[in-house]
């Protein structure tokens, strides 16, 4: 038995890897931060009830549960923190105005996402509660390319979304909207050979919506072709009028707008996006609208945000160089350690050279010494 | 059902307490890379064999069991993080130098360790491998002692003991030695009726010796006390010199000496403390030696270290003030983006005044607003 073998798609960090998420999560928490974003911590475990509110079937799967030994009841570790942030806003700070909350934690998923995904994603990611509009969308897309420009990650794609068309679509067509989940299986797997045969008898109009959208995939000018290919329906066109404001709205990320990329069809309610870089295939960064997930919480609140895997976005930061240290003999004497403390104190990495401990050093590069001249401690260069 | 209902010991942290976290996390793991430690970032989930060896039926209890869907073997989720960084040591980097760690995350706990404790502690500490001498538990000591101080907590009691001297008195007779488990348990709980009957047939300088430690209790003069009162044998010897020099090592802190105090006695192998304060009936911080815990990982390398509970020690700290931030009107203007980006950078906070969102900013103390000024974006105060 190998004790020290880890379980399938789970991972030690080790150092230099461990300080890039640090650097990246600080940087990401501060921008948070200037943009007027609140901090909250939610527990890594509920009552599977509470955790899973919404959250449809998928997420069910993916999270491991647990029996409480002080209830008796079930409970989760959370597998995605979005809804955990929406119950804080319904129900514990129950604000009446706007309100704009940040988070960074660990999640577990029973099974990894795809082949070399982890099953522990370090989730980070910004909401806002209370605000319908468009504004508040606008937003949270600036902040998440701002913060995948922290990450140093050029040539962004953006994929737009809108939930609103299918809903519109099947709101419409009773008999369509029977076959809810169906449909969006396959629009999802753009499998139009499974779509003409679920929807030979359907309106006509729907059923050539329906077949239009798999198509309707490509850069911005897909907007006004949609326009054209799409019945005229009130949710339809506000749906590609808030895509096309987001579309203009994405600065030097290059835009795709995909109407039939219905991930997290389940809980959002709007616009989404999903921003991807070249060499990875999947989004490193996923969000949208999801208005009702506070309801079972007790208050509806609009919804926006998104989220990111830290783990994943370091990856993609080139190596930090290493720190420059000063190796400081080990001793007690007065002089010495406050000299060492004021070192310190001025930001320097300074380590005490235990009796016999060898020359490595891990991430550290001690190019520089603590030597004793005349009585006074003076840092030296090391050749 | 109310969803929203946390289970017992288990709670949110909101944006005040969440905040103060943060920045104790972040000035602490800071102090520890001044100090030369590296970060790394065990898993949270690990197969239960590698997470609990060595850990003692207590660790066993705590820990939360669960069944790895990829490979049906049981996983447990970490209650503990100093195994873990063990096994980082001696398996991943391997090196043959002191090597100086830290770590920083959130454990769970199956049932809280007293009735108000969470039971997802914020568990952060720092341990030195590769050096059995007493220079390296000084310097966790001394590591300890200033993480305390960035939480602004004064009046620090630190409670020194050590295992050493136990063990010797148990190696010296085997006889109690077949009484270990027992016997440590009341010693634990300075349980003399019951010392006194389970050694009443012991030899007698073992019997005067266990039933000495409850009462060897009290400030710096115990160690005195004790080289009078305990055999003369090496291993106790060894034991009071290394407790004096740590003493001596305490600074500020007022040091009181606990031989019986056996907390941790499965794993921990030389001297150990405990650092206490004012109002809180459990230990802030804990740390002590257990050099063989990297054992089963295939290397046994001296070890010392301490951890504590991020969430606790926060706590401690006082309430920040709100941040003064300035409110800008929503717009895409682009010289009112330029200035609001421009103010971001310099490090403010801009909250963008999304179309009706009222007053209300949480943490932030809206002081200015920006204002168009012919043509320039200004800050100016509210009145």
């Amino acid at each position: 038995m190998r004790t020290w073998l880890l379980p399938e798609n789970i991972a030690d960090v080790l150092p230099a890897e461990a300080r890039k998420i640090e650097d990246l999560r600080r940087a990401m928490l501060d921008t948070f931060r200037r943009y007027g974003y609140e901090l909250v911590m939610p527990p890594m475990l509920e009552y599977i009830e509470s955790l899973l509110t919404g959250a449809g079937q998928d997420m069910g799967l993916r999270t491991f549960k647990l029996v409480d030994q002080l209830s008796g009841r079930t409970m989760g570790i959370r597998a995605d923190m979005t809804t955990q942030v929406a119950r804080i806003d319904a129900h514990l700070l129950n604000r009446e105005s706007v309100t704009r909350l940040c988070y960074a934690g660990s999640v577990l998923h029973t099974r990894p996402s795809g082949l070399h995904a982890t099953r522990e994603p370090l989730q980070i990611g910004a909401e806002i509660y209370g605000h319908a509009g468009l504004e508040a969308d606008a937003e949270i897309q600036e902040l998440a390319l701002a913060c995948l420009a922290l990450a140093g990650i050029s040539h962004i794609r953006l994929d737009l979304c809108h939930v609103g068309v299918v809903k519109a679509i099947l709101q419409s067509d009773k008999h369509a909207q029977a076959d809810e989940e169906t449909l969006i299986g396959l629009l999802k797997a753009k499998d139009s050979a499974g779509l003409r045969e679920l929807t030979r008898d359907y309106e006509p109009v729907t059923r050539d919506a329906l077949l239009a959208l798999p198509d309707l995939y490509g850069d911005g000018k897909v907007i006004a072709l949609a326009r054209k290919v799409l019945p005229d329906l009130p949710g339809i066109g506000k749906a590609l009028d808030e895509l096309q404001a987001l579309a203009d709205l994405a600065g030097e990320a290059a835009v795709t707008i995909d109407l039939a990329d219905l991930h997290g069809y389940q809980y959002e309610s709007g616009a989404m996006f999903a921003a991807y870089v070249p060499g990875l295939p999947n989004a490193v960064a996923r969000g949208g609208r999801y208005d009702h997930v506070g309801e079972v919480f007790g208050r509806a609140r609009p919804a926006t945000g998104f989220s990111m895997d830290l783990r994943e976005l370091a990856r993609l930061v080139p190596e930090p160089a290493r720190t420059s240290a000063i190796l400081a003999p080990w001793g007690r004497d007065q002089a010495l350690r406050g000299k060492i403390a004021e070192l310190r104190r001025a930001g320097e990495v300074v380590i005490q050279n235990l009796p016999g401990q060898g020359e490595e050093q891990g991430e550290f590069d001690c190019t520089r010494t603590l030597v004793c001249e005349g009585g006074d401690w003076v840092v030296k260069n090391l050749s």
